[in-house]
């Protein structure tokens, strides 16, 4: 039987769970790919710790460059993550004529052009179901299973701390502090949590399946990103009321030629799908012309989830090694000859509908001012609400706008902060509430 | 360009679909796939109607037997359904050489076995990802995404018609004719219904995941089925009230060596997903050892979704050819050699919640009698509720029992449907209310 060498580069949390599923469901992948995936090497700057699983003698090193120039290896699996060392390790491994599989976004988005242009020039694999979406088969089912579609849209929720945490806010009306509290005493968020809270994790993602969907170059920093941190159980319960939950939506959209890519907290109804989806958990609509909407819901995270798409890539690439082929499938979706720059749309001209809250003093024509205000930028109001008691002297005023320009947005809420009978910024939250899907009949 | 040529096997709604998308999508076609699909011939009987596309001249034949003998057919799509011509044709392309796509579940579910090994015999493909669920991706899934793992349980919605209706007779309080002559007069549903309604075509799609997902042969025949033509408003009500919904499910799992693999209206929790899944669309929740629960959503029919499915079949079909290989990935998930056969449980020993619900005449120890009856066959009861008006002299009293094994319910129910204080059958509806998913970060 044919043999597959791997080695793997990382002995984490998920690498573990990668050399898991190689040595405990090896019988099963043996009868389903037809083939021995031999795990060689496994290098990790800690050989010594113990990770529950017991690789065979001779496979840990603490030597990676061994690993990524031993010409027995056909797979480089690389799950150090970061920008440093594992983009050496990948560019090295690459040289080296090896295939790569990786999960990590933040190198892919940041420098995946580049790293993607090399594996074609040297005509290997680079491989990167895991990068987005954990167990859901995001890049499969975008590259593959929609192949045939003109890609509209898509919405996911793609961070599952961001997503514990405004579960946890909104079910247990306790503050973003508490809740991410709770999220790192329970392990899912990080002691630093800017990479997940601040959104910066989901616009990763939401970069590489913008290019994919698109026939477009990885562009990350035209992405607009916005974190939870200023999220309140007050503007929760307010959306509750008006029909809508608040999620950190990782939002993509090619309408007329134009591309949007944004993360922001969104305001979704919630009778949508995505709206029901708590906890840890990712979920992603896709859009497409002839699909109609499909949305693919699992573990975004974790050691095994995570684990279970590095391996699907592992045997993509071994059974394109075994058909003697490799690039079967083009990295980015598109042949790269088909491959565009598209500008992202700036911010200023996004046109979406609005919830404003703010907190006016109590007097009488501080809402005709506000209102006077927003109507002389030509943003037109769906309804406005007083509600709840006084906080500090001063009552939440929501507002809900009909579609609007985000740079007429940003100038009326200038001037409206600028106003004395205004006590704090005014609260912006996006409202998604468009029905894209066509197809009625299924 | 490499050229790849299409025969199309059938003009009707799916065939439609097909040929659409290969014409007007033919520029991002190319652009995906580095290679020009060519449909070079669309036979049907009928090649006089307007569908609405315009296909090239000469392209319509209704000589499908020159379709799968013309020499430079690569792959032929059958889109015919059912299982006579539609089987002798693809038999004869078979023999020619020709890769298949078909979305025909019946056909697979009866005689894939066979079909499947002469495919094999010929070194040919024989695709098949529209006939189950549409556009979800679910073969793919189970055949790619979930390869290392260990599937454990599917639960789907797997026929549109069916839960259309189910969703109707729940909204509205109407009966299962009035939701099925709704159903007809919109298109959801054939002017035959059985198909769907009985549970038959549920069967079909569960039959040939059950086969992928343990390695198995596909044994239609040991599936159990049971449709919808006897849920009633008064049970979904009820169901309502102990927070459950009622759905067609496709529930396969595999425990203990053990394949259980049936169709029935079921219980499940109002909080699962798939009890918010409405109108015609389909679902699946898969449960993997390693990838945890994850859960599949779209359009399981109609046109432009099936189509697809169809046409994802295609190009990775004709990604082999480009790549020069075939057979990149066994039908049924394993390799040949690996493939069992496992026996599916029979009914009479599945082991599960139950709902009943007697018609019992409002007399004192009416209760005690049926009672003691199910006392007597060792099934424990967890709650009994009398509740609602009388009914032609009869009250509603609706036990929810524990696990309890079928054969022991059957028998019970047999001599309580036999008491004289009990003015109709019993109505029994299995309730599906684990827990399997056993990772929780993500």
């Amino acid at each position: 039987m044919r043999i597959i060498n791997i080695g793997l580069l990382g002995f984490g949390t998920v690498g573990t769970g990668v050399a898991k599923l190689l040595i405990e469901n090896k019988e099963l992948l043996t009868a389903r790919v037809g083939a021995h995936l031999n795990l060689k090497w496994i290098a990790d700057i800690d050989t010594k710790t113990d990770r529950g699983i017991r690789p065979p003698d001779g496979v840990l090193t603490n030597d990676a460059d061994r690993v990524v120039c031993d010409p027995e290896i056909d797979i480089v699996i690389e799950m150090i993550g970061g920008e440093g060392i594992a983009k050496d390790l990948i560019k090295k491994a690459i040289e080296n004529g090896k295939h790569i599989v990786t999960a990590n976004k933040a190198l892919l988005a940041g420098h995946g052009n580049k790293l993607f242009e090399t594996a074609a020039q040297k005509g290997v694999d680079l491989a990167f179901e895991a990068s987005v979406g954990g167990c859901m088969p995001t890049i499969k089912t975008m590259r593959e299973s929609l192949v045939a579609n003109q890609i509209k849209a898509m919405t996911g929720i793609l961070n599952g701390t961001c997503n514990y945490i405004l579960s946890k806010i909104a079910d247990e009306g306790i503050t973003f502090q508490e809740a991410l509290a709770e999220a790192q005493k329970k392990g899912y968020a990080e002691a630093d949590p800017t990479l997940d809270v601040g959104g910066f994790d989901t616009a990763h993602k939401i970069a590489i399946l913008t290019a994919l969907a698109y026939g477009m170059e990885i562009n990350l920093k035209d992405v607009y990103v916005e974190g939870i941190s200023e999220i309140t159980p007050l503007d929760i319960e307010f959306a509750k009321q008006f029909g809508y939950r608040i999620k950190l939506l990782a939002i993509s959209k090619f309408e007329n030629n134009r591309v949007e890519a944004r993360v922001h907290p969104t305001m979704i109804p919630s009778g949508n799908l995505l709206a029901s989806i708590k906890g840890t958990v990712n979920a992603i609509t896709v859009s497409a012309d002839a699909a109609g909407d499909i949305l693919l819901y699992g573990h975004g995270a974790g050691m095994m989830p995570t684990a279970s798409a590095v391996l699907s890539d592992i045997v993509d690439i071994a059974r394109n090694i075994l058909s003697g082929t490799a690039r079967r499938i083009p990295a980015l979706s598109y042949q790269r000859d088909n491959i565009r720059k598209i500008p992202i749309l700036p911010m200023d001209d996004l046109i979406t509908h609005y919830y404003f809250r703010f907190s006016a003093l109590d007097h009488p024509g501080v809402l005709s001012t506000i209102s006077g205000i927003i109507g002389k930028y030509g943003i037109s109001i769906q309804s406005v609400h007083q509600k709840g008691r006084k906080m500090n002297g001063a009552v939440p005023v929501v507002m809900l706008s009909h579609r609007a320009k985000e740079a007429d947005v940003k100038r009326a809420l200038n001037d409206i902060n600028a106003l004395d009978v205004v006590s704090n910024d005014a609260v912006l939250i996006r409202i998604e509430n468009e029905k894209r899907d066509s197809n009625t009949q299924g």
